[in-house]
């Protein structure tokens, strides 16, 4: 079968029919190899491994010399959930209504289709630009041999970038709601306070640790962290696990647990906020009553400089849906995290409504007009 | 091998040669039937099954008409965990020390046998009263099959009793510390907080049922369920569980819940505290913001009636110890609360200690004491 690169709904269409759950490559690189390599790009696909996480396949595809704009994504997809669900099978791509379902849909094969779409039409037009595509099998999955691997080895080789453009589906509603200029930062951690176990019928012999989760709940959640920032909202700290006792109702518990995640804007850094709640949790329990343990951290806040790359993507948008695009910072990471490291990176792509669910579906129309705000951006960023 | 049955150290040995771990009968009561019927114990020994539980074996013996003094208690012991642990094995009853170890040394092979050594010392000197021996199988397990269903068993025969002494080890460090008139009654229960699941990164969207836990928390715990009573110290209530999450970091918990165990006086029932519970809930968290179950209820409070029975018991403490009893109702549940129903009942037996131990051991000197204890509580009581 071939399919035509200008198409966005075509090559959406074979894209999904390659069922590449993370972390299996699916034949989604293979297809996108066969489409940009007639287009005039050298196209590789390292293969990435790391103890602990399966081995990821990935493409890094560029045309011309110098700093190149790049578009960043992945080809890897979420599992379909029960399949008996689907009104078409997720892999079958039918199109029903104007739409089409699949997985992958909006996240984000349909927005790889458009960049390929654009980039052919850029190229019949006589666009020179230098171009290249960074797509990663395994931004689902464990990222770890996925972009941030591409990164490095692409680094390695001296490849450098002008600035990026992520396909996530960024848009809440109808395209030309949001791009996303920046992220904010997580970090996640533990608190355990331990107590003496015993029997209930003897609590005297016993300190109930349960007794202080009270305060260690209201030290961790009750004041804000700060009040956000020009581009950011407030950073919010979510409790999103506690744990204490064994099961039987005779035991007073050993030891509790609450675990926690923070999104934190740029007033924040990993760093501060683990001085800051540390502070807090000896304020609400005690220096010594408690033990603070944190996960790696994943990245601080990062925004796109403001100027003429954020202007010109902007302007896209608008150009093509006639509406202003809001500018946030809102939501979950994604690997803009590992890009921002390189260039100015910002996202733009489908509707995320239907992302991760059954049913994850498209508007048609919306790839044509995506794939005309990539064509613009290729012109003129 | 012979057993002289006036030797209760002889006796505490032999039974402990017998690995009788729940719900094992491990020969301990043969060997009791081979010591009773020969002082004129007609001796059952019946079986009991129920759904979902192992089936018991027990032992009913008794001499003599009309209504019977019962020595009540338990042959099944706690598995002896490491056995590499202890000093010498679980089961094979060295003496060292001038202290026999072993699992079930005081909790409570070791008080049966002072039971058997008093009653055949007793029947040399010519009593003539009536006495049963009420023994079951099933006390450190389900207790369903135990001593529940043998005294239904012979109540159902038209069998009555006077009064009872349970064996359980009620002195905390020297035999004539406390002999147990009561028991707390015990109530448990859980709270589940309901709230909406989400994505970390999207709070708004979700409602963390974690913020609710603190009010929740203080509501059951903060204030106390009474002042306690003549004889009971105050009820207690302590959260034995908290669970809320389901392991990820960037997952708002769609609930939250508490697992709690009330150990209560008899200013108290299982119905005026189920209304208490849902009171202070209301209060705490609003009607119909959480959800209330509670376990099915093991028995409210009791007390033997205070007079000659429990008199004569702690006079025959005093006379062998020195040492005047104190009358206590603290600690855990036993099989009192079932035998309660039929007779008055008190609890008088080794040091508990070492009880549930790895080296559980009995002062070789206590078992001989103990034994004129049971000896003078047959002649008086």
């Amino acid at each position: 079968m071939t399919v035509e690169p200008r198409d966005p709904v075509a090559v959406a269409q074979a894209l999904i029919a390659c069922p590449s759950v993370t972390p299996a490559e699916g034949g989604a690189l293979a297809l996108l190899e066969s489409l940009l390599a007639p287009l005039g790009f050298a196209v590789e696909r390292p293969v990435f491994s790391a103890d602990g996480t399966p081995d990821v396949e990935n493409l890094y595809a560029r045309r011309g010399d110098g700093e190149a704009f790049v578009f960043a994504g992945h080809t890897d997809v979420v599992p379909p959930g029960d399949e008996a669900r689907w009104t078409s099978g997720p892999f079958s791509a039918a199109i029903e209504n104007g739409e089409l379902i699949g997985r992958g849909a909006v996240d984000m094969k349909g927005a790889i289709a458009c960049m390929v779409a654009a980039v052919a039409r850029a190229a019949d037009e006589g666009m020179n630009r230098p171009v290249a595509f960074l797509i990663t099998g395994d931004e689902e999955g464990p990222a770890v041999n996925g972009t941030k691997a591409l990164l490095e080895w692409a680094h390695a080789r001296g490849e450098a970038f002008s600035a990026c453009l992520l396909g996530e589906p960024t848009n809440p509603n109808a395209l030309g709601d949001e791009i996303k200029v920046g992220r904010r930062g997580s970090l996640s951690g533990t608190v355990t306070i331990p107590g003496v176990q015993g029997h209930v019928a003897y609590p005297h012999l016993a300190d109930n640790p349960v007794r202080k989760l009270p305060a260690a709940i209201a030290g961790l959640m009750s004041e804000p962290l700060d009040e956000g920032s020009e581009r950011f909202q407030p950073s919010n700290l979510e409790i999103v696990g506690v744990e204490s006792g064994a099961g039987a109702f005779n035991v007073i518990p050993g030891a509790a647990s609450l675990r926690f995640n923070i999104r934190y804007n740029d007033r924040h850094t990993a760093e501060s906020l683990t001085a800051l709640i540390a502070e807090r949790l000896d304020r609400a329990l005690g220096p010594g009553a408690y033990r603070l343990a944190f996960e790696p951290p994943t990245g601080d806040a990062f925004l796109a400089p403001a100027g003429a790359f954020v202007d010109a993507i902007a302007d896209a948008v608008e150009a093509e849906t006639g509406r202003r695009p809001a500018l946030t910072t809102s939501g979950g990471t994604s690997d803009a995290r590992f890009i921002k490291a390189y260039c100015p990176v910002v996202e733009f792509g489908l509707v995320g409504r239907t992302m991760h669910q059954v049913d994850e579906r498209v508007s048609v129309a919306d790839l044509e007009t995506l794939t005309r705000i990539y064509e613009r951006a290729l012109r003129v960023v």
